[in-house]
Parts: structure tokens; sequence; C-alpha cells
């Protein structure tokens, strides 16, 4: 019953056709083509002692304390933006809501729905980008899962990310704990991703410009908590924006917020583009940028140490906390008076993560 | 610049309509219509503290020790199957792919996908199906994410879990220690939830009989190892069947495998509708099995300790680990015969999970 026919079949798993191979149903059906698919893109790239052992689960050691888990879809349109893909995007991601806690990040999991028809050579690019992106934060993708959806029953790839990290003693940082009279401080530029995708879908000519600051800021919060332990409140501004942050952040903490308008740090190109293209900056979505909330004391000490990492040159204090039942982030405009920044109410920028 | 209408309109939410209310690109914006999903529907349902604190990640406390994580993406079809739908299988999936290692299910993550136009009733029902699936595995989900995407790019619901869990001290379960003369166990009946799922897509009679066997085995295996602390390997048989793990299982562990086709409990109706649909029951997926491989002298216990488990009555030893440098699935066919059980090569059964 042994035909020479099934055993050579058996030993050797022909190659993907990583130029012109697609992704058709039989990459997602438990058989030989997943197992080659896992084999020879995803293990290449992530190449790691957890993957490498094939079970369905990771493991490994921890030591006792405080950890955090989290866990991001990622959607965008197009994969492919100025400055980033979906690949990168999302490691980020999820890097920096684990950094938001303070936490170290561990081991990243990452599940990929393909749609039939998608190009192996793109699937390449994104998977690529992923590994370097969780390299470069030190975080291993220790465990994955692949499907396939029939052709237009998707789009092309959502990559979901869940990242676990282990929170060092001593840390504190979560949205309920601002306190009036804290001040807020802003990593950098804002508006950066989302008017990079906007101006890429729209073809404007801004696109040649505005690149997504999607980034890991691992790093920088390494660098804040060294310099300031005890730093309040941490949050990236991804959708929604910046508005969107303080709102929530004035509803955990029982707070509200008065934000300097000519403090934000926004660039020209990013200014001109949301006039044209009808944006509030405010709302416009970031990838590689933090909201920081600290006591008055820490602020400086703060803004410095963030002004001296790379992802921070930028930072500033752009206003402070108040006592508010109301829970409003107000914004002192740049003419002098004053408006509240309500949360969005209808869909500004769509799979814009 | 306060007006009364910004005032009112900020602090009440309106209810969602569960009734009549569908997902449209609002939902997840990281806006207002995001926050009152996320509270009105997911928070109310997976109800916990971790949760409760409204941080784009969860924290909690762990000892010393070894930790398993895996990941799932859930894109079945259709949504809603006999025994089940794609929210308790999100949960199901998971903790049996956590459960496998030996570990005791900790925490799960959730991140949805969700196409516009989707039903809110029908994302309550399943919302609803994963909190009592994760309550009757005391496995609370404790982060999520939500993002949607237009009509036409998404299919309804897909869900990514991701779950950590404990290893406890002693045990050492992977897919690589099956060794020579060791008992190949299985813990029911295969091929059931394949075969519902495919029975309700063709709408044949054999539907209103054949439910899909979804359910999480953390207690059978709490059992299992309690009678056999030693056991080398445990996998649950989901895309690609019985045939797929055991050739995977016999690829890590460097073993062949000999199975007797007589011994493999199998439904009168699902072996039937296989031959109607032309399905091979070996390659059919399973939600609620697991095989089980252990030393010669420990398979009656094991054996015993399984049946003696509402999830476990129909075990049967089905075969045993042979030493083989090709790592061949042979099976002893009814008729006395002998043929191998190659991979899968194509694609059965598409978005059977």
């Amino acid at each position: 019953m042994m035909t020479e026919a099934i055993m050579s079949k058996k030993v050797k798993a022909p190659k993907l056709n990583f130029k012109e191979g697609i992704i058709n149903l039989t990459h997602g059906s438990g058989g030989r083509a997943m197992a080659q698919l896992i084999e020879q893109m995803f293990l290449a790239a992530f190449d790691n002692q957890w993957l490498a052992e094939r079970n369905d689960q990771a493991c490994f050691s921890v030591s006792a304390g405080r950890m955090v888990m989290t866990t991001d879809a990622h959607v965008i349109s197009p994969l492919f933006f100025p400055g980033g893909d979906i690949g990168s995007l999302s490691v980020h991601g999820t890097v920096n809501d684990i950094v938001m806690s303070g936490a170290k990040p561990l081991y990243l999991s990452a599940s990929f729905i393909l749609e039939e028809g998608f190009p192996l050579a793109d699937l390449q690019k994104i998977v690529n980008s992923m590994a370097a992106a969780a390299q470069q934060a030190h975080i291993p993708i220790i465990t994955g899962d692949t499907k396939v959806v029939e052709r237009g029953k998707g789009d092309g790839v959502f990559i979901t990310t869940t990242g676990i990290g282990v929170v060092p003693e001593g840390i504190q940082i979560s949205g309920n704990r601002a306190k009036p009279g804290d001040r807020v401080l802003v990593s950098g530029h804002i508006g950066d991703h989302g008017v990079a995708i906007m101006a890429h879908r729209n073809n404007l000519q801004f696109q040649t410009t505005i690149q997504s600051d999607t980034a890991s800021l691992h790093d920088l919060v390494a660098h804040m908590i060294a310099a300031v332990p005890d730093i309040h409140c941490l949050r990236d501004p991804t959708r929604g924006g910046l508005a969107t942050t303080l709102n929530e952040l004035a509803l955990q903490s029982h707070v509200g917020f008065i934000i300097d308008e000519s403090k934000i740090p926004i660039r020209t190109e990013v200014a001109s583009a949301c006039e044209l293209l009808g944006l509030d900056a405010l709302y416009v979505a970031n990838e590689g940028k933090l909201v920081a909330i600290c006591a008055p004391d820490d602020a400086h000490t703060l803004l410095a140490a963030m002004r001296a990492h790379p992802l921070g040159v930028h930072t500033e204090i752009i206003g402070e906390v108040i006592e508010d039942p109301r829970h409003f982030v107000q914004l002192k405009t740049k003419f002098g008076g004053m408006r509240i920044v309500d949360w969005l109410a209808g869909e500004q920028l769509p799979r814009i993560c």
C-alpha cells in the first residue's frame, strides 16, 4: 500500500512560489499547504525557539509579579502606506498598549485572516516587516494562527496581535490616576499617521512628504520611567486621536482637562492637509505618540527626559488636569477663546489602524 | 461656548438599539458610538474587574513558574450552527489549546472584526454565548478590541481569542514526547463538528440530529492529569481532523503510528453523512475531542479516568506509537489491510472554525 509516489510526496514538501503564488483556501485547511506556509514563511521570518517547537501553544517561564495583556485587531487600508505597513503597525500597536502600563514587553502572538487570492509576495513583505518590528522591540512572536476566507469575504490581510508584558515593581500607571493640577504632555507632532493614510487614499500631493509616525514606544517609555517613576497616566492617542484619549482619561479619573491649542505640536503639512480634507487634527490617529500625565513637580524632569529621546524630541506640556464633575476637555484656542473638545460623534477615518 | 446641547449630549449616551440596530463604521471609530458598544454590550456581558478599569491593557498578578500562550482566529461560516456559534467556539478553541499543554486557563483576550451592516441582535447573541463559555471554563475575558470594516470587506464577525494559562509544576506535555510503544487514545466520536457544519450548509436531513461537539476540555484534562500526571502528548484534532493531528505528532516526535480503524469511535449518522458528502471522517474537524498519548503502563488508568468524565465517556485506545523514520501514520483497515493516512493535500472543509 505504500507506493513510491506517496512516499516521495510525504518526504519533501514543494517550495511555495513566493514570486507569483497567491493564497488559496488550502492554506487555511490544516493540511500540507498550511504546514508549508507556516514553515516557509512564518517560521522562517519569526524564527525563534517557541515556534520551532510546533505546538499549538508556546510555553515560557515567568517570575512572580504583575503582568499585563492587551490585544488589537488591525484592518488598516491600504495595507502599505507611507512610513509603514500593516505588519509593522500590528507590532507597534500592541507593543505600545503594553508599554502604556509601564510594562516591559515579553511575548506576542499573531493571528492572520487572509483573503483567497492575496499575493504571497505581499504577504512576505508584511511578515518580514512584522519580524523586523518585533526584533526591534525585543518581543518574539511565539505563537500564531492562520485562517483563509473566500474572495470577497475579507480584505487582503487582517492581523490580530496580542501581547503580554511584565510590570516593574513599584510602577503604577493607569488611566484613573490623573489628579487636578497634574500636567499633560504629548510626545510630538499629532495627526501624522491618520493624515498620511488619508493623503495616500486621496492621492494628494502631501502624500510624498507626510509619513505615518508608526513606531514602538518601549524605549521612550523606559527612559521616561527611569527619570520619573511615578508617572500617573500614559496612553497612545490612536483611533480617535488626542481628543478621544483625553476624554477617556477624564472619564476614568473623574477630572477635566484644559489644553492650550498653541502648545499642541502639529506639522504645517499635516495642518494644511487637515484643512483640505476637512479633518480636525485633534481627532486624527497617531501610532507613535503618547500622552503622559504626571504631578506638576515632575513635569519638567519628564519633559527633559522625553526630549532627550529620538521619539520624544518634540514633546510639549500642552495643558493640565482640573477638577470638573462633568469631565470636560476644554481647549484654549489660539484666538483666546475656549471650546469643548467633545467625544467624536461620527466616523472620521474608517480603517485607520 | 458650553451650550446646553453639548452638555446634555456629553452627559448621557443613548442606548444602543439592540433589537433593530446594525453595526456601522462609527462603531469602530474610537468615538462615542464605539464607547457605547463596548460599554453596553461587551462590558455588560463579560462583566469583570479588568474590563471595568477601561485601560487599553489588563493587569494581573502571577506566581513564578511556567506559562503558556495561544491564539486562534475564528472565521467559521455559518456563525450559528447546530450545537454552538462563533462565540462559544472562540472560547472553547483557545481554552482547549491552553489545556492541551496541561495548563490551567487563566485569562482570555478577544478581538472582533465586524462587518458594517451586521445586526446588533446577532452580535449580542454571540457575545452572550462567549460570556457563558468563558464563565463555564472559569476564564475571564479581560481585554479586547473592536474594529469595523465596510460592507463586503468582511463576513459578519471574525473573532480572535488569545489565552494564557499556568502549567502545574512537574507537568511536561508536548507534541515531541511520543515514544515507540506508547498508546494513543481518542476521547470520543470523531467528525461531529465538521459534519454538523457541512450538513447545515448543505441543508441535509442529518442536520437535525448531528450537533457540533464544541466544548471546553479544561475539566476533562484536569481529571486526566490527576490520574496520570505523566501524559506525554495531548492535542485537539480540530482543522484537518485526527489524521492531521497524528501526522503532526509523528513529525514532532520523530515516530510513526499504527491506528486500528475498528477502534475509532464514530457515530453512524456521521459516517453516513461523510459518505454522502464525500468526506473522510479522519480529516474532519472536531472541537470538543482530544488525542492523548501515554506510556503503555498508564493507558488503562488513563482510559478509565477519561471514561469516568462526561466529555470522555466514549474514549477508546485506538492504536500505538511505532519507530518509523518516515513518520508515517498507518491505518489497519476494517478489512484487514493497511493504508497510509497522509497529510491532507487539498481543502476539504473551508471555514470550519
